[in-house]
């Protein structure tokens, strides 16, 4: 049915003609294309909220870049809204939540997310699924719990989510309800996003990095857990940036795919998860290089992960000033330096 | 002549009658004492550049926290401003400098700092020394040449440090040119320091942590290095944020103590740094907790580190609105729960 099924074979272990790329944040702002969509909207979540439009920019880069997958135009935080915990996001300086949660009571007053209260984007993979039309795989995703709380006590972004961090402290019994909470708004999500036609999903922990690892283990790593057992129906990538430590952990957990920031050593990082297949992870500043920079440094990254359970990405989303020809040779220098 | 010289014995590995411990940034914003003479001033920086004061706020942790060092009241951005580049600091918005570092014109109008171009942390350290009177062991620092490096680039704060980095990318040359003139000014001016009275120095390389390994060996490691092999006359503490790949050659660059943030396992820290003394490693956000949850987890911090070859010390700096009275009784622990 897929006339590009690159990724999956990837994931399932299968020696492919090529290693298969896409790039994190590949829908949006580096693209002209995106931006003139954008431009003509109030914001950010007018797009995010419009289905027709979310699939239009998710399916850009497939055409533009020519990437082996689309990863749906969306949020991580349409979750903590779709909770009943409201949010903005303002131009230049990100996400913003008038309220935040500071005890039980404000905890007591959200509720467990279905997949139809984001029927935005559950529409807008229904329609990127048909406009596609087996071209490539369409990746649907969801914040990791602990990101998604840590968004939800600090109320934006933050150096060292302090507020987030100091909840684990004062109430782990609150946190943990918050969290289980997030947890099964996520697994009800993720399922919908399969239900209407998402052929993988990965789940972003971009807070991973500035818990301890005892803490990780209790706040994060049970959670995606969780959610890893409750989705059987596609394949499952987890991406936790910074968190080198719980490599050890993601080897047993039950995902197909494990995603590496640009810091994580990828001869060390095949030691530690044995089985699966590694999603990474050239530093998105490579790109800010010569061409003949940003050759060597594919070379080298498809080199050290071989040809074999590799899926070319960066470390990190690309950043918003990254020039798209400089993308599109990334993608064509994976594609050329990895043909068998 | 020291009265404690606790640090320093620990420091050369002998067994002391309890672990010493010190916080990162004990001296400033927690403490009242601190705002009321910081608020008497028109910033930060009069703060710094005023020698008295900062004896004054330098004092005052040791005085109030009961702690085993002082550390001198200063900024690691002295060193951009000496060389030549003026820097401002926007209250609760961090550093800011007017002009940034772009191409090697800019490069070319910089200097090689000296000691005395800081002259008023040189004077603040002599002041410290007489006032300290032996009391405790007297800490000077300086930031590691990436890190300054890349507020001189990026020109003040940032989640990416993308610019930075960039020129890494896109001009190694530059950019080692002016690495290595920030790292003879920083040898000048630990120099400095030594020769005012530091009892020992520390190398904070704040951003050190987003660097790939690989970057990092060549762009920052190389640099602190340079300023280990040049300082002989006190020992020398390295602590890298972040940079957990690092430790390997931690273990080989002749400094005599690392620094653990609070993501870094101590045990297996413990394994790849053999015969240094290590420093750390509790969350910051531990002292949020309750006394109860705070005894705990300091007693597991000493038991994992052994009592040998250990300064207490947070993971990275306090936070600014720890309570002060938090942060005595972590001191107390680790004295009480040390004692041999």
């Amino acid at each position: 049915m897929l006339k590009n099924d690159l990724i999956l074979r990837t994931i399932r272990g299968e020696k492919t003609e090529r290693t298969p790329v896409w790039l994190m944040r590949q829908a949006g702002r580096i693209l002209p294309e995106y931006r003139a969509v954008r431009n003509a909207l109030s914001g950010f979540k007018e797009l995010v909220e419009t289905p027709a439009l979310a699939a239009e920019v998710t399916i850009q880069p497939v055409d533009i870049l020519q990437v082996d997958a689309a990863i749906i135009f969306s949020d991580i935080l349409v979750i903590p809204e779709a909770m009943g915990l409201k949010y903005e996001m303002v131009e230049k300086r990100g996400p913003h939540f008038p309220e935040t949660i500071k005890s039980k009571a404000d905890v007591n007053k959200l509720k467990v997310a279905m997949a139809e209260d984001v029927h935005y984007t559950i529409d807008a993979i229904k329609l990127t699924k048909k406009e596609l039309n087996g071209r490539v795989p369409l990746i649907g995703f969801a914040g990791a719990p602990w990101t998604i709380f840590a968004y939800m006590i600090e109320g934006g972004g933050s150096k060292t989510f302090s507020k987030a961090r100091a909840m684990l402290y004062t109430d782990p019994e609150l946190s943990h309800q918050l969290l289980q909470m997030i947890t099964d708004s996520t697994i009800n999500y993720l399922k919908g996003q399969i239900a209407a036609g998402a052929d993988l999903v990965q789940i972003f922990d971009s807070w991973a990095g500035i818990l301890s690892p005892a803490q990780y283990e209790i706040f994060s790593l049970k959670y995606i857990k969780q959610i890893c057992d409750a989705i059987d129906e596609v394949p499952k990538t987890v991406f936790a940036k910074d968190a080198y430590f719980a490599r050890k952990w993601f080897n047993d957990i039950n995902c197909q795919t494990v995603g590496l920031d640009w810091c994580m050593d990828i001869g060390e990082t095949r030691k530690i998860i044995k089985d699966k297949t590694l999603q990474g992870n050239l530093d998105p500043c490579a790109l800010y290089g010569s061409n003949e920079s940003i050759k060597i440094a594919v070379k080298s990254m498809i080199d050290q992960f071989g040809p074999t359970r590799h899926i070319a990405n960066l470390g990190h989303g690309v950043y918003p000033d990254t020039d798209p020809e400089k993308v599109k040779y990334f993608v064509e220098c994976v594609k050329e330096l990895s043909r068998c």
